[in-house]
């Protein structure tokens, strides 16, 4: 593998109009909502309104014999599964016997709003009545609402089924088979990773500091609401249009949910109006199905913004316990973190990423960090946007940030001391390569931001660094040659962040042609090879390497073509730019719009394809620098200046590229400053909607600056790295280091809002 | 090329259960108008009243002012498209500039309904309430409703533009470059084949009969009515769902009348409700693309039955001169014709059709045919099953019927004695092969239905044989490999037979699976290799052929798969009926479901696929026997008992091909007995629905025996010829010859419905 040259790119790096943008822009986009299968139905949840009880009885027959209902379902008629089934899904091992639960609840209710039923009817109105009609008795049982409650010896237990499986990193957790003489308990994993020996490592630091870090609860913020429609044919083919980062994976997980075969299942991705992790994993689909199926015809359901809120989880709130030492010329001798992450009702937080990326910045020698997964009463968190990593930072960068301000030392020369470098080794133990922190520190340190001194009362500067391992895994795309010289460009990757537009640069580099004649479509999981889903920032890369080959086969098969139409041998036919030329007899070329426009006469028409499974993959790091001033009276901080600085490895589109960095600074100021579930203590949230659900608006935030960094990854062809997720994991600690030096005092929990912020100050 | 003998067969010739079958019959498949684009508007044509008249004027300004239009096209909306621009379309010359016209009027309407003017709008009422505010000044001329009217040198001129084009046998019609001296005239197109020496011909025969036979317009009589949605988005890019036959040509075409490359215009094609040749090229789809770029809108259209009727054209109403020589011992020397075709108001009968069909089933040495395309101010004939073919059998299979009364002779044993072999020439000049005439003669002639002699009164016995050459083009298809090992088979052809079904067959035998576990699919233009139409019986011969090279595609990828699964060289993996075999250790086998499950884990996904263009087609025979019994109260004709016999080769799903032999008996005898387009002097269609132009019900039909005969063809992998079109040639003839036998009288002219039986045997 041998990485392009920047300079050696025609479309690489430039900035052309996405594709879709028009589409989006004018309202044309089909999101799934929009999706209207001729003679659908529409469906609603009937919810827990409790956070933990035990269902006694369902009686849906008042429901069911409503005129304009046409199916109700509940935990009694989805297929029976082991509570406790795992299977691996997108490369993860999920448990989708809890995740189908999750879906509608079975025996108990595990949090306010977890679905014990759902109605198909002819309008919605008729759903509500159906839902009112259904009579469902509960023994009510005391919720748990807190990880450090739930993990107490006396604490109510939530699933029965369930064991801790220790020592395993998978997310999903769950029983292993020779566990099953473990306790009950609500912890679902743990696991200890470690390098080193820290005893040691803390004998040789001239300061350690010892600190408890809470990070809380965060929406993800996607705008578009679940929703799907579903279609059971009497054949049983299960057609599935829905919002989903992953058509393949939710295919296959539904399949296993429902008892089908995947073969049966064909889901159609819509456009997605946000993601960020949020929907990865089947949430509404197997009832939807289900519903289909009792009734047989399409239905539709699509839940509300409270339903959002109140049902589909935030990021896991975290509980960091952390431990460093540093000598006194500021070397980090050892590090020992104790992470406890809330998961929700269902096994799975991503503390394990977490795990994985809070101390890889840094070249500890001695490190230990322990990992505990708890279930609570609770909403399943989902992911968010690089999933447990900024809370691992929040500790990780706070605690330099400390150990700068004792040692008076310079953020930058502190961090660049210490930063990790290849061949030196993670607390995971895996070796670095491919590290591009110190360019990236660099870049951040030269900043007119970072050297433009910052005075004023109640004024602070934060600097935070972070890490993002990015992801890969299969993608596959085929390219067909229109008679006009166009390509259909179409691939098996959903599109949130612009990546139609990336693989389309991608392809047109790789072919030498312009990329406003690709044209680039996302397609269903009938139609491509498999792609695994939009996330953990793989699609530039996965996908982009899947255009590369495509380009490159249907490079091929224009050879052949040309070589074919001057009945000459493949290897006396040249490439470059698009343009095809005899080397017999250089006066006679071809464009491909000339070969397009002679395929059927000459063999048929092209198509190149491709399916990649990529290795290569190489992590980002990110730095922010930000400037808070706080006012005196209120506590309300505001972000007076912003600087995103990130290694890329290569950035295809540079405006997609800033709007990550931008995007990732922007949603980690609402963690910071606002954004908060505020639960009652029975398990009801309080603040279910985007008018009390604060997240930042366009005037609650500043122009964010951005530097991108290029270290290009040699393990992809054009040097991708990823880019969406390492973007935000500085945000919350360069922000709490902003908002303790501009206080003097520093908080140890989110967010950091204006009765936090008064509380620091001492004014209330 | 081997055909493969039909013993080796474990899918071809068994007669699954259709994939598309519970869609259909559960009322879930999707048709144009099931097509539901979010925020689509709706429109409706302004259709001209008289056949003939100069456009003067048109102003839409008020129509334009009403509330919830959104936009009102007319002729000077259509981009300029030169009257006679002819243009390459699925391998046949359409005249695109006079086809445009077709869909939009602009100096003139030619006939009554020819679209004045279109408009979009929120509602269907709406629209209505435009249209009669649109004012519309026309210098009504004089129509011409009949060819041979039109041919009058003093006839009024239709279309200024058109010159007469000699000697090109293409569809179409037009002006040749080097013609532009010729002078105004109806006649479109003329043109004469000819082989040997006709007056020796007609020297050699004892008898000699001369006759005129005329075959009126015939509906194709297809359920669903013609119906597109377009939207043309802000850059340009335009999408069409429409019920068509081909896609691919309809994108050409309208990229063509519309000024866009073929890449801008991207054609989705919906379930077909029938179509018979009548949707193969573009009639409203330009007119709703305009519309939804003049107002930025989705916007579809539907027309209604009358609608159909009125502007859709039938079947052209042919005259056909015939003479015909043939010696004492019953052998053809001579046969002479002339046929002159009503094209409608734009050129491009099928004359050619039945001037290439009419004579090919039998060895005549002198022959010659005259072919005449005629313009009249009735709406452009289109397509209908076997296009020409029944109007040419209709005088000879009569004709040949004489002399057999004359010569005494048996209907099978003089068809036998002339039948054309391999190596015998056509009148067109074509050296026959691939023959199959004399087994469906003698497989007809062993009928239990020919065996059993036919008495009583009014009772009547009529034999016919019909010819069609089929056809082929190019056609793509893409296999991939689902997790479970089933495929997902995408193809490129539109599915009216049953295609996706005997698509699914062939691929399935050629990979060595069940057909059940392939999952077939049409595809967008975007979406696959270019596929020509679904006409001329040419699919199952050309789509059948791809999906088999997509199978060989898929299992050399299957054997490369276990090859490096094993670590072998693929020349060591054996592949037989789905399993795969290690040849170095013959205990070692993988399934294909194996290899499936275990795609991503080796390398990504498997696809096949594939883009042919065909050679190797076969024409068809079939030989109808038909029994008739005339009410002398009434003359009514009732079918007593049908056999339909056909050469088709291989029968891929029999139950299918017997159906495509039954449909079309089905529709001849709705043509011979019935059909009628009824018009007043000036030019109104009379009896535009379907109450009053009369197809056979089931209620009018007689069970229709069926017997396939298969003469393989050996330029087919399977030996496939093409089935739907030979089987609509006999039944005209073959109900004329017993209607003959019944009354004793025979009749030159269609349909022989009640009155004309009666004044046959002289009862009015």
């Amino acid at each position: 593998m041998t990485t392009i040259e920047r300079s050696q790119f025609k479309v690489i790096g430039t900035r052309p109009v996405r594709h879709d943008g028009i589409d989006k822009v004018t309202g044309r986009a089909q999101y799934a909502n929009d999706v209207r299968v001729p003679g659908h139905i529409v469906a609603k949840f009937l919810r827990s309104p409790h956070a933990h009880a035990r269902i006694i009885s369902i009686d849906t027959s008042r429901a069911e014999a409503l005129a304009g209902v046409h199916a109700v379902v509940t935990g009694a008629d989805m297929p029976g599964v082991s509570a406790i089934l795992r299977e691996q899904t997108e490369g993860s091992l999920v448990n989708l016997g809890l995740m189908s639960r999750n879906s509608m609840a079975r025996e108990k209710a595990l949090y306010r709003g977890h679905p014990v039923a759902a109605v198909a009817a002819d309008s919605l109105r008729i759903a509500d009545q159906a839902l009112a009609l259904i009579e469902v008795k509960y023994e009510i049982l005391q919720p748990v609402l807190d990880a450090l409650e739930a993990m107490k010896p006396d604490a109510p237990i939530l699933i029965e089924e369930l064991r801790t499986n220790v020592g395993s990193t998978f997310r999903g957790g769950g029983l292993r088979a020779e566990d099953e003489t473990a306790s009950h308990s609500n912890i679902a994993t743990t696991f200890t990773m470690e390098i080193g020996d820290l005893a040691n490592g803390f004998e040789d630091a001239d300061i350690i500091l010892e600190r408890d870090y809470h990070t809380t609860a965060a929406h993800q913020g996607y705008i578009e609401p679940q929703s799907a429609t579903a279609y059971w044919s009497a054949d049983h083919q299960l057609t599935i249009w829905t919002t989903t980062q992953g058509p393949f994976g939710i295919r296959d997980s539904v399949a296993t949910v429902l008892k089908l075969d995947p073969g049966q299942v064909k889901v159609i991705p819509t456009e997605i109006g946000g993601g960020f992790g949020a929907k990865l994993q089947i949430s509404i689909e197997p009832v939807v199905a289900r519903l289909s199926q009792k009734c047989g015809r399409p239905v539709k359901l699509t839940i509300d913004r409270t339903e959002v809120f109140d049902a589909m989880g935030p990021a896991s709130p975290a509980y960091v316990h952390l431990k460093m030492g540093v000598t006194n010329d500021g070397r980090l001798t050892a590090a020992d973190a104790r992470l406890i992450f809330e998961a929700g009702a269902i096994p799975g937080s991503p503390v394990a990423g977490a795990a994985n990326c809070m101390f890889t910045p840094y070249d500890i020698p001695n490190a230990r960090v322990e990992g505990i997964d708890v279930i609570v009463n609770k909403p399943k968190t989902l992911s968010y946007r690089a999933p447990g990593a900024p809370s691992g930072a929040y500790a990780v960068e706070q605690m330099i940030d400390e150990f700068c301000e004792q040692l008076g030392m310079d953020p930058f020369e502190f961090r660049l001391k210490n930063a990790a470098v290849d061949g030196s080794r993670r607390v995971n133990g895996v070796a670095n390569a491919n590290m591009g922190f110190k360019e990236t520190l660099d870049a951040a340190r030269a900043t007119d931001h970072w050297q433009t001194s910052l005075d004023g009362k109640l004024r602070g500067r934060g600097v935070a660094a972070g890490f993002w391992g990015n992801a890969t895994g299969p993608a596959s795309a085929i390219a067909g040659l229109l008679p006009d010289g166009r390509i259909s460009y179409i691939e098996g990757s959903v599109d949130i962040g612009g990546t139609r537009t990336t693989s389309a640069m991608q392809f047109a580099e790789a072919l030498g042609i312009s990329s406003d004649n690709v044209k680039p479509s996302v397609t269903d999981t009938d139609s491509i090879g498999y792609t695994s889903n939009t996330g953990g920032s793989s699609v530039t890369f996965k996908q982009g390497w899947a255009a590369f080959e495509a380009a490159n086969d249907l490079k091929r098969q224009l050879i052949e073509r040309a070589a074919k139409i001057w009945s000459v041998d493949s290897s006396r036919v040249s490439y470059d730019s698009a343009l095809l030329t005899n080397l017999d007899d250089p006066a006679k070329t071809l464009t491909i719009a000339e070969i397009a426009a002679r395929q059927n006469g000459t063999g048929g028409s092209i198509i190149g394809h491709s399916s990649v499974v990529p290795r290569g993959v190489a992590g980002g790091f990110a730095v922010h620098i930000v400037d808070v001033a706080i006012d005196p009276e209120t506590g309300k901080v505001t972000i007076e200046r912003y600087t995103a600085v990130q290694d890329v490895g290569r950035a295809i589109h540079p405006g997609y590229v800033e709007g990550q960095m931008q995007g990732g600074a922007a949603q980690g100021i609402g963690w910071a400053l606002n954004e908060e579930y505020i639960y009652s203590k029975d398990g009801r949230m309080e603040n279910s909607s985007f008018l009390d659900y604060r997240m930042p608006t366009s005037l609650d935030l500043p122009g964010i600056d951005t530097v991108i960094v290029e270290v290009p990854n040699p393990g992809h062809p054009f040097g991708v790295r990823g880019v969406g997720e390492a973007a935000f994991v500085p945000p919350l600690p360069a922000i709490a280091n902003a908002v303790a030096h501009a206080v003097g005092k520093r908080m140890f929990e989110l967010p950091m809002n204006p009765r936090r912020v008064l509380e620091a100050m001492g004014e209330i």
